[in-house]
């Protein structure tokens, strides 16, 4: 089902009225829907307090450009009366809306309250909704090392191959390198961005997004033509949180921006995941630092498979443990064990010498030498007991 | 008080007749007293059970020869009854064997048991307790990376610096690092061998064992002459827990030996802590592991002031948060921060088109305008506001 145009055209116009998250325009809007607040609000009939958040803005209406612009670019405008609205990813924004008190917080904490957006604008062929259904957002600083854009693209390919959407924003350094990641893997991605989605932001970007396009999706709040104002970023982030099933931060410098989106996703109930680094690298402090808060239930995570673990359903997805090479000493009991260190490795023993060696009693070295000698671990040399060469490739430890 | 040449001789006896962590034997000593166990052992007047488990050893006195050899090289023997017995760090090996049934484990189990020792061989000046007060193990693989080396060289030398004492073993890798980085700070260390005190091994780091011996200590259960059978750093490991206030894996394979002994610290109550790494490497796979198994509590620490506050007093030796440089955007309102976002380079422009861009009420703009002036962030050009040079020093995001 696609929402009517008369609905579409006034969320376009509502889109640039005002910031996204600017609480009581949202609620305003959903207690009346799209088309009455439009109405009331260019009527001078809305409540005074909406009216005032509308400010300077409510005089302009470039809808119909707007909407005209996106055409031209080959976005569309997605709303929450479409069905391709991802209504159960930004159900967290509603609940987290709830919760907010009625009465008005201070206007400075406004970018980091966590409001659902008003429209999406959508520029790229699939539908929002299936992208984001099983997508992690992967994060992190735009001054990013070697070893962060190796493990981004890492995790975004593996992600790929394991069916998951990568989702972050168009940045240099992690996003990007998330992005390329995913492509490689030949999988849609989704760029959220903080202008509009005719814009190429930074510009070094353009053949980035032009491949993203191909099969993926840049998704913004603001209009086509929108500036990236640094604001913007801030309050972009929490719609990356809230698309995604989890939130990884794979490298974030001490208290950075990384770690506030990371906070927020925790806020909205999404999992939230950092990847270590060296604890020399001031790009992994941030990383170190949520991982050692123990408030927060970061979770450690180094491979996509320990990342799809930690968001997937439980009791699938799960990741293989660490391997170590088993060795034919694994297998032994602890008295075989010190038997066999007590054996020599030129001249052979007897099995007194060895249970005076091994602290055991003669009966024990009997009764563990033959097991020992048909693992290929020991043997006789006619006088004594001494271990295989076989047995000593293992440095001793 | 220093305890008598009896118990001295027999505790050095009883140190060569079993290995350590022979959970019955130490449990007879315990009841008897150590010359009357040696008495009833050597007359074969001791219960079935711990004479079986004494084994072939028990016609061998070597008592005298063993003290004596321990003499020639400057150690001594350290028995519970003295004073320098580190009887508080020792504590919970004790409370570890109330809480083992009394009916015995199986063979196999033994090296893994967690006994107190019967007795130290200490070589080296200062007093073993003053030493592992205030004391961490620092542990990890002996085929470190250079990363991980640096990190360990780091610890020890940081540790040291605030008056903690590093307590590794005497290994190649990381052992070797930590104490370097101990003896750069010009602090005593504790090496704990798995073999005589007399014996230099590795034979490489008979410089390394002297520098340590010139304030600090080398530790073992075993006494002189014993070769380091590689079951023996198995049960030197909960030793090295147990005299320490917290325990440090700085690099590890997968299911390596440092997440054994870190388990076993964890089983004796004290603190484990991990160094994550690059995830990249094989080396620290080991530490992301125990980093990731919630049911350990592992702490991740990335600097010797994390360390020292995890380990230390509540409320003490707290470390500094890392730090973020400081801009003058930080103190602004949600507000100004948006008219300043709205500002451009070039031209001024009035505040009727600031707060379109912003969007918010001119009335808000005229009111923030005047702080973000003496901030230094905007300036009136004659005709319109645009943001200062100082102010375009960051790069937007």
């Amino acid at each position: 089902m696609r929402a009517g145009a008369a609905v579409r055209r006034a969320r376009a116009w509502l889109s640039r009225l005002v910031e996204p998250c600017t609480l009581d325009v949202w609620r305003y809007v959903a207690d009346v829907g799209p088309v009455d607040a439009v109405c009331a609000l260019r009527e001078g009939r809305a409540p005074t307090r909406v009216t005032a958040l509308a400010g300077a803005r409510v005089a302009d209406d470039q809808s119909l450009a707007d909407l005209r612009r996106a055409e031209r670019c080959g976005a569309r405008l997605v709303v929450p009366e479409d069905d391709e609205w991802p209504a159960l990813s930004l159900h967290c924004l509603e609940l987290a809306v709830l919760r907010e008190p009625v009465a008005p917080l201070p206007q400075r904490d406004r970018t980091l309250q966590l409001v659902p957006p008003l429209a999406l604008w959508v520029r790229g062929r699939p539908r929002l909704d299936h992208l984001v259904q099983r997508s992690v957002a992967l994060v992190g600083s735009r001054a990013s090392t070697g070893y962060g854009e190796h493990v981004a693209t890492d995790l975004g390919y593996g992600l790929g191959e394991r069916g998951w959407t990568t989702v972050s924003g168009g940045a240099f350094g992690i996003d990007a390198a998330s992005h390329r990641g995913a492509l490689a893997a030949g999988v849609p991605t989704v760029v959220v961005l903080a202008c509009g989605v005719d814009r190429v932001y930074p510009v070094a970007h353009s053949a980035l997004f032009a491949r993203v396009l191909q099969d993926g999706l840049l998704v913004s709040e603001w209009p086509p033509g929108c500036a990236p104002l640094r604001h913007r970023f801030l309050v972009r982030n929490r719609l990356i949180a809230g698309l995604t099933q989890g939130t990884v931060v794979i490298e974030a410098a001490a208290r950075s921006g990384a770690q506030a989106t990371a906070n927020r996703a925790a806020d909205l109930g999404r999992q939230v995941m950092a990847v270590p680094g060296p604890v020399t690298s001031a790009m992994s402090v941030g990383c170190h630092e949520l991982l050692r808060d123990a408030t927060k239930r970061v979770a450690l995570v180094a491979t996509a498979a320990q990342v799809v673990e930690t968001v997937g359903a439980i009791g699938s997805d799960l990741a293989a443990p660490p391997e170590r090479p088993q060795t034919p000493r694994d297998d032994l009991s602890d008295i075989a064990r010190r038997v066999l260190d007590a054996c020599p490795v030129r001249t052979g023993v007897p099995p007194e010498r060895l249970a005076a060696v091994a602290g055991c009693d003669v009966l024990d070295v009997l009764r563990v030498l033959p097991a020992l000698e048909l693992a290929e671990l020991v043997e006789w040399t006619g006088s004594g007991w001494r271990v295989t060469h076989a047995a000593t490739g293992g440095a001793a430890r």
